[in-house]
This record gives structure tokens, C-alpha cells and sequence, in this order.
């Protein structure tokens, strides 16, 4: 196969660890004999330096013309701490996802029996857990109107969702629960709000075509509590923007790391692989940056062209790595000097 | 002192864990010789099968011309399942909040020593924890315009802050930061939304009033994480409505149990009291319901009016319950005949 493959890495650790996800890719495009073409563009921070643009039309056109986007991270301090600031790197992101359509970001969580003892949960809480979270990515509340009073005393962000926005997004997470255990829990706050009461509504009547399926609601603050009382519950969890971000960030302390979280978003037309750390900045250019969350997206970009045999060999070597602790310091108790790259060397050489 | 006390035990387990309530605070009012009066009206499911009212006049009347509200428990699972339903017990609960005008909400969160062992974290991470949550309750998503189009297939919710909103709750974070740890934690998403960015500016000008408390920023979805990686990191947070309401459950998890959970709702002129567990129905006239959270939300009602020395006594007498394992099965491994009344019981005679 015959893979584009735009390359954004963008700040702070997001080069070291897309370095090894790239790594990792030619070495299965070698084994299997697949032709991998990368091209790299800047977004995020580091094009705000060099463009005035968190996102650059030349890397939203190489996106756009790209089989599929590798993504690594943004995010600057100096302009986390400034909500004046005009342009922000997460614009750039946020753009990207509604220009490339990308509806459905999904992200795996798996509790990994050899880093059972990293959790803050304890073991027998989230042994054999395994969540594929479905979390709608271009509506509610992030794209809705922002307004702010020319006195600068109110401020207001709209929530608003269409049908089809639901619509298509829940036949992904129906999918794909089909494969798995069988089970959708939508998370929402239909107790208060009226988005909510349209997900219930039209998620129920996109139901009916999965008779297999099972389906059951949580309201999200119960559900906040439920994903650290008893992850085993659930399979497929579905829902809206804003909930899906806090509680996908909230599922990742279950595994014991957030380096070790993939992510793919995925549109009728492009995908983009990315993982769900962000770009922390206290430790860029050290060599500890763990690569496995990137070079796990990496697999779920080959699964996403059903690559399924080269995916599986990237999981492989990863869980011997974490198997034979050539892990980053983050995972590793004993030996603090396996580097960022030590570890993508260790997953090449393995396929 | 003399206090008039509205008494609105509502669904589910909520009567029988109020009973308990009063029971406490009349054994209060016998040694400190203090005369509380109560008086009881409906709200919720009840009320509407009653009344076709969630609130009904007579009860916000009597909530206005009392000195502090006991609330015990609204919801019933036959309207959750329908969210076309059109009249809905939590339509009870915000109408009360916002006509009382309850802005902040209080829900301190910590871990009793002896029930670390009940936590699903480890005891390493949680021990020494201990979190005042300040959510703004009359404002936001949860009281914006909703909207729904007439064919059904758009929605939406505004959220809407104004600086006075987040003035005046601030103002009571930083105070009690003050009597603290000297922290406070802005709980926000002000990479995104328009809102947060009015939060995180107001904040910034308030503690200015402040200067010998530290003020930190932490997004929504890291707080999440953080809640459950280190949640010791905490002393005060402050957050806007629906972000509060998913990050104070969340934080419930800590401590091991949620029948231990106490909340105050304040505004400028009333006060109401509230254990945050919900009507739990399943457990309903089981006398398995933990009364702890609502009686620890009557020392809340105390330290209100400032008896502190009552206050003090009723958690005394909590602690010494726990202590001696006097509690209902949820927090008894060895003994599951301890009902509700008889943990009522036994504060009251510690008193
Ligand atoms: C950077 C930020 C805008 C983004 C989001 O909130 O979607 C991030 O937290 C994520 O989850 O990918
Ligand atoms: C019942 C519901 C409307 C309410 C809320 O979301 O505020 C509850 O979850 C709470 O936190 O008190």
C-alpha cells in the first residue's frame, strides 16, 4: 500500500516522540513492503513564531491532500497564562479538526496488566479494563458563537447540536461496539440541558439499527465518578465535546500513564492519529519523553487503513518493551536512562 | 440562637436520611440549649405527584421565610429515561437555587483515615487529602437560554457569565482559602471558551484582594487527571457550574464513599444544606442509607450561624461512629444489621 502521511509535530515534545512514531512506521512499510511518504508542516505554537498562524494554509492544504496526518502536540505556557492573547496555539488544532472534518475522536483505554502496580487506582479495581471512548470532536460548545460585551463584563459561549451531528458519530460508536463487548453507555446531562435531550432522543433511534448492541445512559457527573469506581463497566462510552474531553483525560490515569494513550479523529474523508498527552513543555529536549502514546497512534493509523497484521505487530513491541521495562523513566522504576529514543530504536529493531 | 429550619427530605432515600438530620441537630438544640423549629414541604418527584409541581409555591415560600433549607434527595428514575418528559424533579432543585439565589455551592471533600482502605485509590495518593470545592451554582449552562428547533433537530444551551457572578463566588473562595491551606485553584477551560476567559480574569483581579493567597489555572480536563494522580495538590477550587458539578463528583470518589459527602448551597440571603448523594432509589426504606452525608451537611448548617463548638460536636460524633464502625453496610465489612436510624441513633447519644 501507498500511504501520504503529513507530518505535524508541532511544540515541545511532540518532534521527539513523532520522530519514533515515524521510526516505527518504516519499519513496518520495510517489513511489509509498503511505500510510507512523509511530508512535515508546523502548526501550533512553533508557527505562530514563524507564520503569525497557529495553523498555515500550506499545512492545512498538505493535510488536506494527505492520506492521513500524523499529530504530535501543541501547546506553549506563554500563552496558556495570557487569556488576552489573540492568537493561541490550540486554534490551530481546533481548526484543523473542523477544516478536515474530523467528527469522531476515539481513544482506547487499556489497563496494561504489566503497569497495574503505576496506577493510582488500585488493581483489582481496573484489572482488564478496556474503554474505547467515542467523543464528538467539531460541535457543541467549542465551535458554537463566543461573544464577550464590549465592556468586557459578559462573556457567553454557545452549545448547539444538530442531528446529523449525532447522528454520525453514534453509527461509528454502534460499529464499533458490534466488534467489541457489545455495550454503549451515552454520557450526557440530559437532567439539564437541551443538547443533551437531542443525543438521548436521536442516539435511541440510531439504536434500532443495532439490535445487538446494548445501550444505556449516564448522567456525566455520575459518570465522572463511575469511570474510577468501576471502569470494567464499561465497553463503548459515547459522547459530546466538551464531556468527552474531560472524561477521556479523566479514563487516562486508569492505565498508570497518559504517554502510553493513542488517539485517532477521524472525518467521512481524512484522519489524523495523535497521542492524548499534550506537549510538556518541562520536558522537551531531555530524552524522556515516552513515544509509546505516539507510536500507538501510529498503529491506529494502519489499523484505520485495515493494516490490521502491521498494526498488531506494533502492539507487539510495545507491550515487550513495557514487558522488559525498555521504557522512559515515567514507567521505569529501575533504570532512569532509556531515552525517548532508545525506545523507538528497541520497536524498530523488534518488527 | 433560634432558627427556623424548612425541612425538604424530597425522594428516595432523602426522608430517611433527613430524619436522621434532625435527630442530630435537635440533640444540639437540647445541650446547647438552642431552639430549632422545623417545618417541612415537598419538592421533587413527590411534589409533582402531588402537586404537578416540582416546586411548588408553597414550598419556595416557606425556603424564603426560613433561616436555612435541609434538603434531602430529588430524582426518580421514571423521568431520567425520558427526556421529553416535561416537567422534571431537578427543575425543583434549580428553581430553588436560583429564586434563593444559592450561587456557591461548598463540598468539601476529604479522606478519613479510617476509611482510606474503602477508596478505590491508593492509600499512598490520598492520604492527608483535604479539598473545598467552590462551584458557582445560579449561573452558566445550566441557566442560559435552551433552544430547540421546531422540527426537532437542532439544540442548543448557552452559557452565559457576567463579572458580578464571578466576583461574588470568588470573593468567598479566596476567604476561605484564608482560613486554609492559602490556595486557590481556578478550574477552567480558557483555552477554548470565551466564559472561562472572563473567569480567569476576574479571578486574576480579585485575588489581588488577597495577596497572601497563592492563585493557581489548571484546565478542565488536566484537573480532572490531577484530581485522581494527586489530589493533595489541592486546597480551595473554584470552578463555574457544570464543570464543578463533574469535577465535585469525581472528587467524591476520594474519601471511599459518597454517603459521606455533606454540601452547602449559599447566596446573600439564604442558605440550604444538602448531602450530595442523590435519591438513590434502590435503596429506598431499606434503612441501608448512609446518613452521614446529610448529617455532616447539618454541621455545614451549623458552622453557617456560626456555632462552630455545635458544629465541631456533630463530627466528633461522626468520627467516633466510624471510628467504632457503627455504619450502614455500605462501610461495614464486619456488620450489616447497622440501619440508618441506628447510626442516627448513636450520634445523637454521643451528643
Ligand atoms: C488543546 C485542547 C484545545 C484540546 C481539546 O480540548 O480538545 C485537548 O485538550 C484535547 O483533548 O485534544
Ligand atoms: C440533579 C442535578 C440537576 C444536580 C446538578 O447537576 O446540579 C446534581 O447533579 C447536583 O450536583 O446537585
Amino acid at each position: 500500500m501507498k500511504l501520504n502521511i503529513a507530518v505535524l509535530s508541532g511544540d515541545g515534545i511532540g518532534p521527539e516522540v513523532t520522530k519514533e512514531a515515524i521510526k516505527t512506521l518504516k519499519a513496518i512499510a520495510q517489513e511489509f513492503d509498503h511505500t510510507f511518504n512523509f511530508k512535515s508542516a508546523s502548526v501550533g505554537a512553533i508557527a505562530i513564531d514563524e507564520t503569525g498562524e497557529p495553523l498555515p494554509d500550506a499545512t492545512l492544504d498538505l493535510c488536506k491532500h494527505s492520506d492521513a496526518v500524523l499529530f504530535g502536540a501543541i501547546g506553549d505556557p506563554k500563552y496558556d497564562n495570557n487569556p488576552n492573547a489573540k492568537v493561541r496555539p490550540e486554534q490551530g488544532l481546533l481548526k484543523l479538526r473542523k477544516e478536515l472534518g474530523l467528527y469522531a475522536n476515539i481513544r482506547p483505554v487499556k489497563a496494561y496488566d504489566m503497569l497495574l502496580s503505576q496506577s493510582p487506582l488500585k488493581e483489582e479495581n481496573i484489572k482488564g479494563t478496556d474503554i474505547s471512548i467515542y467523543r464528538e470532536l467539531t460541535g457543541g460548545i467549542y465551535f458554537g458563537e463566543k461573544q464577550l460585551s464590549e465592556d468586557g463584563n459578559i462573556a457567553s459561549d454557545l452549545c448547539e447540536y444538530s442531528r446529523e451531528e449525532i447522528e454520525r458519530i453514534t453509527h461509528l460508536a454502534f460499529k464499533a461496539a458490534q466488534t467489541r463487548q457489545k455495550k454503549v453507555t451515552l454520557v450526557d446531562k440530559a437532567n439539564v440541558l437541551e443538547t443533551s435531550r437531542l443525543w438521548r432522543n436521536v442516539v435511541k433511534q440510531v439504536a434500532e439499527d443495532y439490535p445487538d448492541v446494548v445501550l444505556d445512559f449516564l448522567f456525566v457527573d455520575n459518570a465522572a465518578m463511575q469511570l474510577i469506581l468501576n471502569p470494567k463497566q464499561f465497553d463503548v462510552i459515547l459522547t459530546e465535546n466538551m464531556f468527552g474531553d474531560i472524561i477521556s483525560d479523566e479514563a487516562s490515569v486508569i492505565g498508570g500513564s497518559i504517554g502510553l494513550l493513542a488517539s485517532a479523529s477521524v472525518g467521512d474523508k481524512h484522519a489524523m492519529f495523535e497521542p492524548i498527552h499534550g506537549s510538556y513543555p518541562q520536558a522537551t529536549g531531555k530524552g524522556i519523553a515516552n513515544p509509546i502514546a505516539s507510536i500507538l497512534s501510529a498503529a491506529m493509523l494502519l489499523d484505520h487503513f485495515e493494516l490490521h497484521e502491521e498494526a498488531e505487530m506494533v502492539r507487539e513491541a510495545v507491550e515487550k518493551s513495557l514487558q522488559l521495562e525498555i521504557t522512559t523513566p515515567d514507567l521505569n522504576s529501575k533504570n532512569n536512562t532509556i531515552t525517548t529514543s532508545k525506545v523507538g530504536d528497541f520497536i524498530e529493531d523488534f518488527i
